[in-house]
Formats: structure tokens, C-alpha cells, sequence
């Protein structure tokens, strides 16, 4: 199967809002449908650095200083014009990003920690990209690598994916169709996340084995009884997922898996064989396309290969301009994928 | 040695804006005086529930519909009321709490998830008691437990600990004075957090046994080289701290170590001579102060008492109002503390 070329493929559907309420079908399903409809498991990387943003992103914030989102950020007499307007050139630079490949992706994958370092205007600026990204019809993954004690994991799951009961009324979260989990902290510690997930119609992606070099000091323990800390974590990921399965055949439950690691990825399918992967690695950190099939082997919609600087800053290397150079950097990697996954 | 009663110990400083550059001495040299000034190793735990409030922040949402900080969350036209009102009864509960118990504490512990869960109005609210319990001349704790890649971990170090360059001009971060950390994306994911953590007189706690029951279920898992996942991340704690050795015998890399657990606080002491433990669980979870005697090995400010329901909580048990019943835990707390680690 080839990719589906734009002109082929169903109309976007409306902008739609973050879902006033639990959505009805699982994760696995709506994303096996998504990758299908759009010819595509790429997922672009946002992990904006305000020091290197695109220059039309700067340029527009002189432009929108009127516009209604810019006076709800920046009501007058507020302290911090620095952080609002490097938060505005944030979410422009992803929002050209999102319009200039929406149509080669399924969906984007936003790295918490780039939008949190710029405070409340930087939370405000994660919650306009994620809606940016649904308007193009885009599923939304954060990145945030969360993981805490009961009641507090609680509190994370309200505040990506459902909604928190105050006082004064349902305050909803940000309203992600999926999140990235770190696992240390075991079972009962996921368990909460699990199930709003699962209530919402949202997936998760626990860490299993990370694409950096220190993934190894830990993850990668040889174990008394046998096989690595990963294998123990994939082990849980499989029992997780194992009452969240769709009629696709994927979990709700998914892995990330460095694309820098691929030697092992044909042995973690084999633990987890619903669990869908969401591989980052690939361009910057070395990993390739190419070895990923593995990954596959549930469906097309198995695999996720999220790639953040090789699409964005595509025109670092190849030069052009930001936004052709990523468009065509994401075509490529799309019909990599497609030939290999689809 | 006894408690310092109120009336002894040094004046308040002025309040503090949060640093606006790196601060000279190391965290283990301001954690060492702090402890002795304030004769207290209770750290308040702030992790606010907006539908569980002590009503006088709920009251108080209302009268201060005119302050300049609800001019500043409230601009006309802007569309969450709900999340912003829910923000400021956040923010009043822990400022009520803070100044309870402020005389009985030397830190708090700010769980993020409670404020994110709120979103932009949230983050406010999290800089603004921030900024509260350094006006009583407490250090705050941001209990975020992150840990990422390197290029992320930094974006995290930046957002908690030291400011964010941007083509606009550096963006302040929250400023804490230390950022609980989860390891197991490895050493490199940690070094950044290090790195900045130093260059800022701040501190890291990284996750080596935390209080939850499925603790257990990565991070006691045995080794084939012998000891446990817990060992062998208490190891990668002392190498981390090594060069951050203060005058005082403490150095700015700290463990969390849940209080639940107090059998294995020695042989985690051997590990890790000269760390802070901030050790959570006492109370509702079932840890007990007078289990903690091996943290304080080193020192009054080797370990850190973390409570949060036992205090904020104390009058659901005992009656009372909220104030009052929470001054009168943290003061016997910090009594048992002090006879005990003192």
C-alpha cells in the first residue's frame, strides 16, 4: 500500500474543541482510523525553543498584538510581557509548523516541558497549539513524561486528559487524546491514569526504553530473575492494556521505544503485541526508519514515529524555507513509514 | 536540643522576589542554616484539592474580586471563570495554610500536578504561593518529579530552576530552591538538572523509594549484580552529588525516601552519606517520625519531614478550625522531629 495522497483523502472535519465530556470509542480504534484516513504515522515533534524559533513566528507577534488571544494574554498592567510574547511566537511557530505538515502527519506530539518554561502564558500558548492541531484534524500527544503517587497521578490525568471537579464547577484539562507516563513509580501509581484514559476514549504511552544514551544506566539492569528492567516494564505495559483492547487489535496502553534501540524492538513486540509504539529517535538522535518494521506488525497504526527537529529545522540542513523544507522532509518520512508499516 | 520556640528565632527576611540571578551558596549551606535558624525539619506539603478547600479560601474568592492579582487573572472577556476563580481558591487555601503553619516549618512542598490541573490560572497560582512562602521565609519544594531527555531535562531546569533565554529576553522561571526529580531515563537525563540546580544554589531530590505500596514493583525488583534497582539509583545519587558538597556536609543532590519504608533509611544512608532525604509518607500514609532517626545521620538538615493531609488535614481528624488544628500538627511534628533529628 502507497500513501494516500492529499487530494485522496476525507475532508478535515470541523475545528472542533477539546471534548466536553468522555469520548465513547477506545484509543486503539480512533487512532487505527486516523492513520488509515491519512496515510500517515508520522507524528510531529513540538518542542519549541524560544531562542531558535521560525522568523515568521517573531515577525507575527508584532502583527497580533490587537487580536482578541493576545489581549486575554496580556491584560494591561500585567508583569510579564517577555513571557507573553516569547509564548506568542511560541504557539505561531507551531501553529506554521502544524499548517505547513498537518497534511503528511496523524498526529503532533507536544513536549510539556518547552511550553512550561515560560509559566502561565506558556500553558495558555500548549492549549491554543493543541486546538491548532485539532483544527487540522491532528491527534494530540503531550509529552510530559508524568508519573506520581496515587492521588496525584489522579490529578495529572485531570489535568491532560479529563476534566477537575472545584467548587465552582468542572475545570476541563487539556483535553489530549494521549500522554506519555513514566512508570517508576509502578502499577498502582498508572493505575488512575489508566482508567481516566480509558473513560476518555485516551491512550498512554509509558516509558519503556528511552532513545537517550543514559536509557541504559537503568532501564537496561539486568534483572535476578531474568531479563531487564524494560522487560519488566513491557511486562506491565501488556497487563495494563490487556482490558483496553479494540477491535483494531491495539491497547490503549501503548510503549515509547527509542528508534535508537531497534535491535530490541522485535523482541518487546513479542511482550506487548497490542501495545501501539511511539518511536522518537529518528533524524537528530541517530535513529532510522528503516529498522523500525518491527513495530508494525499489529497494523499500520502500530508504529508512531515522532520526529521533532528533523521536520522543524529541516531547513538547517537543506536550506529553503522553514516551512516547504519540513513539509517536504515530512512527505519523505511519511512514505518511508507507509512502505515500510503501511 | 529542643525546638526553637517562635519568639527566639531570627526576624523574617523582607520578602523575597524570586532570585533574579544565580545564587552564591551551595543548596546543602542554605538547607544546613535554614534548619537551624527556623530549629524545624517539617516541610508543609501543599497538594490542594479545589473541591476540598478550607472554606475561608472559598470565602475569600469573592472579596477579592477587585484585588490587582484577579485583575491580572481576570482580564474582560477572557473565557475560563471557572478555572480562574478555582485558581484563586487554590492560591487563598495555601496562603491560609502557609501562614498557620509558617512559624512551625522550614519549607513547603508544592505538588504541581494540583496546580496544572487548572491550566494557565493554575501555573499562577503556583508562582503566587511560590512567592507566599518565601514572604514567611520558607524554601519551596516543587514536587514535579520530572525527568526527560537532556534537550527536555534542561527545558525543565529552566522552567523550575533558573530562566529561559528567548529572543525577547530571559524568562524567569518559578525560581524553587529545589525540583524533585525521577531518574529513569539515567544519568544523562539527569546531568542538566544537576548542572543548573548548582549553578543556582538550588537542589535536586530524585526518586530513589517512594511512598506508594507499587513502589515495589520496579524499584525494589532485585539485581543479578546484587542489590536493587532503589540500590543502584541511590548510587547514581551520590556520584551526581559528589562535586556539590557543601561546608555544612550536604550536598545539592538529595533522595525522596518514603517514610513507609523506614527499615531500609541506614543501609540508604550508608549509600548515600551526605544526601538530603525528603522523606514523605508520615501520616496519612501510614509512616511514623519516630521510624526516620537514620536520616538525620549527617546532620538536623539530612532529612526533611514532608507531611500534607497530617497537616493541612489535621482538623478533619481532630476538629477544630483548619488553621488552628494545622499549627497544632506541624508544631507537634516538628517537636518529634526535632527531638529525635535535632
Amino acid at each position: 500500500m502507497t500513501a494516500t495522497s492529499g487530494a485522496e483523502k476525507p475532508p478535515l472535519r470541523a475545528p472542533a474543541a477539546p471534548p466536553a465530556g468522555p469520548r465513547v470509542r477506545s484509543f486503539g480504534d480512533r487512532l487505527a482510523h486516523q492513520v488509515a484516513a491519512r496515510g500517515s504515522q508520522v507524528v510531529l515533534g513540538l518542542d519549541p525553543d524560544p531562542a531558535r524559533l521560525w522568523p515568521r513566528a517573531i515577525e507575527l507577534v508584532a502583527g497580533a498584538a490587537e487580536s482578541p488571544a493576545s489581549a486575554a494574554w496580556d491584560p494591561p498592567g500585567t508583569a510579564a510581557p517577555i513571557a507573553v510574547r516569547a509564548a506568542r511566537a511560541v504557539a505561531n511557530h507551531c501553529a506554521l509548523a502544524i499548517e505547513a505538515v498537518a497534511e503528511q502527519c496523524v498526529a503532533v506530539k507536544l513536549q510539556v516541558a518547552c511550553f512550561e518554561r515560560l509559566g502561565a502564558p506558556g500553558w495558555a500558548a500548549l492549549a491554543e497549539v493543541a486546538q491548532r492541531a485539532r483544527e487540522h484534524d491532528l491527534l494530540v500527544i503531550a509529552d510530559a513524561k508524568r508519573g506520581d503517587i496515587d492521588v496525584s497521578a489522579s490529578a495529572y490525568a485531570e489535568a491532560f486528559l479529563s476534566e477537575t471537579p472545584t467548587v465552582f464547577g468542572p475545570v476541563a484539562g487539556l483535553g489530549v487524546d494521549a500522554l506519555t507516563v513514566n512508570p517508576l513509580l509502578g502499577g498502582d501509581s498508572l493505575a488512575p491514569l489508566v482508567r481516566t484514559a480509558r473513560n476518555w476514549g485516551s491512550g498512554l504511552f509509558v516509558l519503556v526504553r528511552t532513545s537517550n544514551p543514559g536509557a541504559a544506566d537503568l532501564q537496561e539492569l539486568a534483572l535476578a530473575g531474568g531479563g531487564s528492567v524494560s522487560d519488566r516494564i513491557a511486562r506491565l505495559v501488556a497487563e495494563l492494556g490487556a482490558s483496553g483492547l479494540g477491535s483494531a487489535g491495539l491497547t490503549d496502553v501503548g510503549a515509547v521505544l527509542g528508534a535508537t534501540a531497534p535491535a530490541r524492538l522485535q523482541a518487546m513486540r513479542e511482550r506487548m503485541p497490542h501495545a501501539v509504539f511511539l518511536l522518537p529517535g529518528v533524524g537528530a538522535q541517530g535513529g532510522r526508519v528503516e529498522d523500525l518494521a518491527a513495530a508494525f506488525a499489529p497494523g499500520p497504526a502500530g508504529g508512531l514515529i515522532a520526529v521533532s527537529r528533523g521536520i522543524v529545522g529541516a531547513h538547517e540542513r537543506g536550506g529553503g524555507d522553514p516551512a516547504g523544507a519540513a513539509r517536504d522532509e515530512a512527505a519523505r518520512l511519511r512514505e518511508l513509514a507507509w512502505r515500510i508499516g503501511g
